[in-house]
């Protein structure tokens, strides 16, 4: 039997990837939602996608500790994907599975760079910090876990060629390069996170393990994404590289939310944390491995849908 | 007697305006840094450039409560200028000021929208409701204030013409304009912001007061602001209009921290939160009225200096 999966913060960038997934994947799958008939249309049209799908909305809050301990009760497996802006509150969701204590895994919002070994400056050293302090509560409590690096959202980096300071496609004819340009990163398709952490929740390999999204295919240097993009373009880009010094200048001289996006960056693309480490068995898996069957999107067909 | 001032995030983006500002003006100032000889060289010319203008470094950390009560109990006004991430750690200041018990005004992390009146979603939301968080600590505490309302960053705003997706300028071909475009929105340059911010510290006028800083000149619709730009630079721009509807759809799928930045300019260039209100004298005074000594730079004069 497919465990009964909660997804809280289900509605976000990449929750609804997951929620989609879960559904997708057999599990019964409810969605923690603050209000099931918002009047924002955006809202309902996504939780009508949700409720079509089979996802039941299940009303509550973060910050209601009596209601994020009854939905909880009624699963086995909890999925947080809260923003940035709430990754600090989810203490109130370790209290709530603690007081629960029916569930079999925990996945706290993380789906990014390994933020146990990973390098930036302010303010995404805060924001990293604040997953790592979940992390360490999870495991004072002794929750059940799986910790899901997804690496880089493909759908956020691909568009834009991983620039910090242009979210609208079509890329720039400038591009600015973080370093040298010669560091390997790893583009993970959001759809493809979705499947890869609904597999891992019900798979004792993945138990109290950091489960690492490595597809071959798609780790690229910032250079060689550019060049691959020109390629099936036949566009060129002028390239503007920035040394170590001058991109944490900028971050330095950056408002918020900027500095923050541009740290994010400069880990990523600079320092090389999705790929500058091997993965120790004692502390990870990887889900390409795990799951071979699962044919995920390569960097090459998703920069072919765009040009 | 000029007060003293120490301003905590003062190498941040609006901080070290403020601590310029503060110098320029005569205080006695210091700056509360973690490092007072940091390896990051932006940083260490940041703090070379204090030191040579008369600021005092301390060294001390938001969350050493004993640096901090150490440093508050030497000065007469705390500014803070601590950035997005660090917003609800305020209380840890606002206990500091409480135990040294010697601050004349303390002057929190605002200078943005009167939070207590703006109207934006989430995640920006969460960040406005740290700041008022705060707000309602301080007044709890009966701790002498001043709110600074310091509206939307000229230098953030201006050069990209208040983008959402691009932060590199100059502005694109393509402009995206959130709602109809004729909204009224306050323009104010970073370094009038330190001034008016210093003016106000030893001001009874502005004691337990919102400070809103509105220049008559810098009073602009997102299309007046472009048609200005345009004549200016005889370029011509595409403007792209999205509804509310549209807009609130397009936050909703963006990824943090994306999508705060695009609540911000929901909340100002489309909800009108810089300018959609009077000034009611029973909260909030108005600085380029109480200093008109004071020239500031106007929205012409920015955008001249740009094209």
């Amino acid at each position: 039997m497919a465990s009964k999966i909660l997804i809280i913060g289900g509605t976000g960038y990449i929750g609804k990837f997951i929620v989609g997934a879960s559904a997708r994947l057999g599990h019964p799958t409810s969605a923690l939602v603050r209000d099931t008939t918002p009047s924002d249309p955006a809202k309902a049209k996504l939780l009508a996608g949700f409720t079509s799908s089979g996802v039941k909305l299940v009303k509550g809050d973060l910050n209601d500790h009596e209601s994020l301990v009854k939905a909880i009760k009624q699963v086995d497996v909890v999925i947080s994907t809260v923003g940035g802006e709430k990754l600090a509150d989810q203490t109130k969701i370790v209290a709530a599975i603690k007081e629960a204590g029916n569930v079999k895994r925990f996945l706290p919002s993380e789906f990014g760079v390994d933020v146990d070994r990973a390098h930036t400056v302010e303010p995404a050293k805060s924001m990293l910090a604040a997953k790592i302090h979940i992390r360490r509560a999870i495991e004072a409590e002794g929750i059940p876990y799986t910790f899901v690096c997804s690496n880089y959202f493909a759908g956020y980096s691909i568009p834009t060629l991983a620039q910090s300071d242009s979210f609208a496609p079509p890329p720039k004819d400038k591009l600015t390069i973080f370093g040298d340009g010669n560091v390997k990163a790893i583009f993970v398709n959001e759809d493809d996170i979705g499947t890869y952490t609904i597999k891992a929740v019900d798979d004792p390999r993945t138990l109290n393990k950091i489960l690492h999204v490595r597809p071959e295919s798609n780790i690229y240097t910032h250079n060689e994404l550019i060049t691959l993009y020109e390629q099936k373009s036949g566009k060129t880009f002028e390239r503007i590289y920035l040394t170590e010094e001058e991109v944490l200048k900028k971050i330095k001289e950056a408002p918020f939310p900027v500095n923050l996006m541009m740290g994010i960056n400069y880990s990523i693309l600079l320092k090389g944390d999705t790929a500058n480490f091997e993965i120790d068995p004692s502390f990870g898996v990887e889900a390409t491995k795990l799951y071979p069957d699962v044919k995920y999107t390569t960097v090459e067909e998703y920069v072919s849908r765009l040009v």
